[in-house]
C-alpha cells in the first residue's frame, strides 16, 4: 500500500529508530553483519540482492522448514523479573530453533532467508543486534556450513522475525518421526527442562538483577537456546529409526513420535531424574517441581532420537527409555515405567 | 512461552475461531485444502508432518525467496470503500507475490512453505479460506510444478503470512538484475499501474457496491494480482540478459536493475501511454493521472527484463525502452525519452 512521508527525525536524545531510514538503508546496516566466511557461505551461489537467492543442494535435495517468533508470543520485550530481551536473544533463538528443526532431520543447514516485520519505533540498534545475534549463532551453534542468503523488511504493529531454513543430507536417507521400531532404545541429545525453568524465573518476580549465576545460566539458555546440532547427522549416520526436535516438550513431542510410528514410548524414572539434575537453582527458589519442567518444558531444542537394539547410542545421546509394541486395544503414546503419562502441554491456540 | 488454558467456546451465533481449535485439530483443517496433484507435487519428497521437508533440486540448485505480508501493512480487512479483504484475497496474494520472485530470476516454482500468525479471534473460516486462496493461486497463475510443502501456525495480534518459495533453474543460468547492457531493448511482460489503480479505488469513499466491473476489475488485480508466470522462464531461454519482478513500481524498481547494471533505462513514451489504457475506469472516477499509477505503482508483479539487440522478444513481453550507456559522471537511472525521471516511490518505513 504505497503512501509517501518524509522519514521521520528522531528528537535529540532518542534513539534512532527503523522510520527514520530507508529500507535500503536499514539493509545496508544489517548486511554486513551477516557476513560469514567462504566456508559458512560455500553454499550460497548467489546471495542477497536480487529478487531470489540460489543455493546449493549438492545431493539433488533440499530440506526446508519455516519458523516465526512474535512479540509478546514467543518472547517479551520486557519480562516479570525485569529482563528486558535483547535484539541479539532474538536473533540466536531465531538461528537455534531452525537450525534445530533441519538438525532432527539428520541433516545439515546450508542456508537461511529472513523476513523481519518491524514497528517504525524499533531502535536500529535493536535491529542490528538481531543481525548479529543471528550470525553469532549460526556460527556459535556449529552451523558451519550454513550462511545467511536472503531476507526481507517490512513494517507491522509487532516484532516479528520468520526465518525458512535450507539443509542438505549429503546423499543420505532423512531419519523421521514414523520409523520407531519395538525394541529399539530411546535416547535423548542435548538437554531438557532447562528453558522451561528459565521461563519460570523470567516470570517470576525473582528480580533478575538479584539472581545466582547458576539461575541466571537457565534464564539464557531461554533467551539463547543451545540445540545439539553435532547429533542429527551423527544419529542419522549411526543408524536411528526416528528422530524429532524437543521444542513443546518430552511428553508431547515424544507423543507425536509414538503417534508417527504407531508405538509407546517407555521413559525410565531414574533417566528422568537424571535430566532433572541442575535444576534446582530454580526449582528450589519457586518452589517447584523441576520433573514438570522436564516433562512438559519446550524450547531447550533437544533431539529424540531411537536407535535399534545392540547399536551404540552415538556421542551426545544418552539412553533414556525403550520403545515397546502396542497392546491390545492399545493407543500410541508415552508411559514412564509403563504406567501411561499426560500428554498434554504446550499448545499455541489453547490459552 | 507455554501457560496453560483451555480452548475457549465461542457464544452461540458467533463464528468460531482459531481459539477454540488446538493447533493440529487447525492443522487438519488447513492441510487438505492445499492437497495438488501428483504434478503439482513432483518435486515435494516428503511433505507436511515432520520437523522438515525435502523437496527435490533436480539441478542441484535451490532457487530460495521469503516474503511477508502484513495486516493493516499490505492489507486491510476493511477498506475504506467498505470492501473488505477475504482469506482468499490473503492467500493468493501471497502466492502471486512470491511465485513472481521465483518467475523474475527465470526458474520455476517448485514448492513453498507457510508460517502462518493468527490473532485469537480469527475466524477459522477465514484460514480456511485463505489455504484455498492459496491453493488456488498456486493453480491458476500456472504454477504447475509447486505445492505447499509445509508450514507452521502461531499466534500474534495481528495477521501475518510468510511465505518462502523454492525453485529450479532446470540447469540454466539465473537472471539477475546486473546483466543489462547498453544497446539492449527494455521489455516488459504483464501489467503496471492496475493494482495501484484498484489500491486507489479502495482506498476512495467510491463504494465497492457502485462500482462498475471494469473498476471490479481493477480492485480484484490489487487483491489478487495475475503475475505472468510463463514469461520469466520464456526470458531466461530467450537470452534476457538481466529481469526483476515490478512489485514497487516501474521508475524505483527500474531503477534498481539500472544500478545492478551500471547502465540508463530510458523508457519511450508512447510505449508509457499504452501501458496506461485500461486505467481511465478509476482516474476518471477519483480524478487522477494514469501515468502516476504507470510509473509508481507496484504489486501487478509483472517483468522487466532486457534482451540484447537483433534478439526477438518472447512471446507475452512489449518493447518499452532501450538500454544506454552511463554519459560522463552521469549515475545509473531511468529516463524517459532522454530526460531523468524521479525515481521515488514506495519505501516500507519512510512513511
Amino acid at each position: 500500500m504505497p503512501e509517501e512521508a518524509a522519514p521521520q527525525k528522531a528528537a535529540p536524545g532518542e534513539a534512532v529508530t527503523v522510520a527514520e531510514l530507508s529500507e535500503s538503508d536499514l539493509l545496508t546496516r544489517i548486511f554486513p553483519r551477516l557476513a560469514m566466511d567462504s566456508r559458512h557461505a560455500a553454499a550460497t551461489l548467489l546471495g542477497p540482492g536480487d529478487d531470489a537467492a540460489i543455493v546449493a543442494a549438492p545431493d539433488g535435495r533440499t530440506v526446508i522448514s519455516i519458523d516465526t517468533q512474535v512479540q509478546d508470543q514467543d518472547f517479551r520485550l520486557q519480562w516479570p523479573n525485569g529482563y528486558r530481551t535483547t535484539g541479539f536473544d532474538v536473533g540466536w533463538k531465531a538461528a537455534a530453533q531452525n537450525l534445530s528443526d533441519i538438525n532432527a532431520m539428520g541433516a545439515t543447514a546450508t542456508s537461511m532467508v529472513v523476513s523481519l516485520t518491524l514497528p517504525r519505533d524499533t531502535p536500529v540498534s535493536w535491529v542490528e543486534d538481531l543481525a548479529d545475534g543471528l550470525a553469532a549463532g549460526i556460527r556459535k551453534l556449529g552451523a558451519d556450513s550454513c550462511s545467511v542468503a536472503g531476507g526481507d523488511l517490512g513494517r507491522g504493529r509487532e516484532i516479528s522475525v520468520s526465518v525458512a531454513v535450507l539443509g542438505t543430507l549429503s546423499g543420505g536417507s532423512p531419519v523421521l518421526r514414523s520409523g520407531a521400531c519395538p525394541g529399539d532404545v530411546l535416547a535423548l541429545a542435548g538437554t531438557v527442562g532447562r528453558a522451561a525453568a528459565g521461563l519460570a524465573l523470567l516470570e517470576s518476580d525473582a528480580g533478575i538483577e538479584s539472581l545466582a549465576p547458576e539461575q541466571r545460566k537457565l534464564v539464557a539458555l531461554q533467551c539463547r537456546p543451545v540445540p545439539p546440532l553435532a547429533a542429527g547427522p551423527l544419529a542419522r549416520s549411526g543408524g536411528a529409526t526416528a528422530m524429532l526436535d524437543i521444542s513443546d516438550g518430552l511428553l508431547r513431542d515424544g507423543a507425536r513420535l509414538a503417534r508417527s510410528s504407531g508405538v509407546v514410548l517407555d521413559l525410565d524414572p531414574q533417566a528422568l531424574r537424571q535430566l532433572s539434575e541442575g535444576l534446582e537453582p530454580a526449582s528450589d527458589l519457586l518452589n517447584a517441581d523441576p520433573m514438570e519442567w522436564v516433562l512438559a518444558g519446550g524450547e531447550d531444542h533437544g533431539l529424540l532420537a531411537t536407535f535399534p537394539p545392540g547399536v551404540q547410542v552415538p556421542p551426545g545421546f544418552t539412553a533414556i527409555g525403550s520403545v515397546q509394541a502396542l497392546g491390545e486395544s492399545e493407543s500410541p503414546g508415552i508411559k514412564i515405567a509403563g504406567h501411561a503419562a499426560d500428554t498434554g502441554g504446550w499448545d499455541h491456540f489453547a490459552h
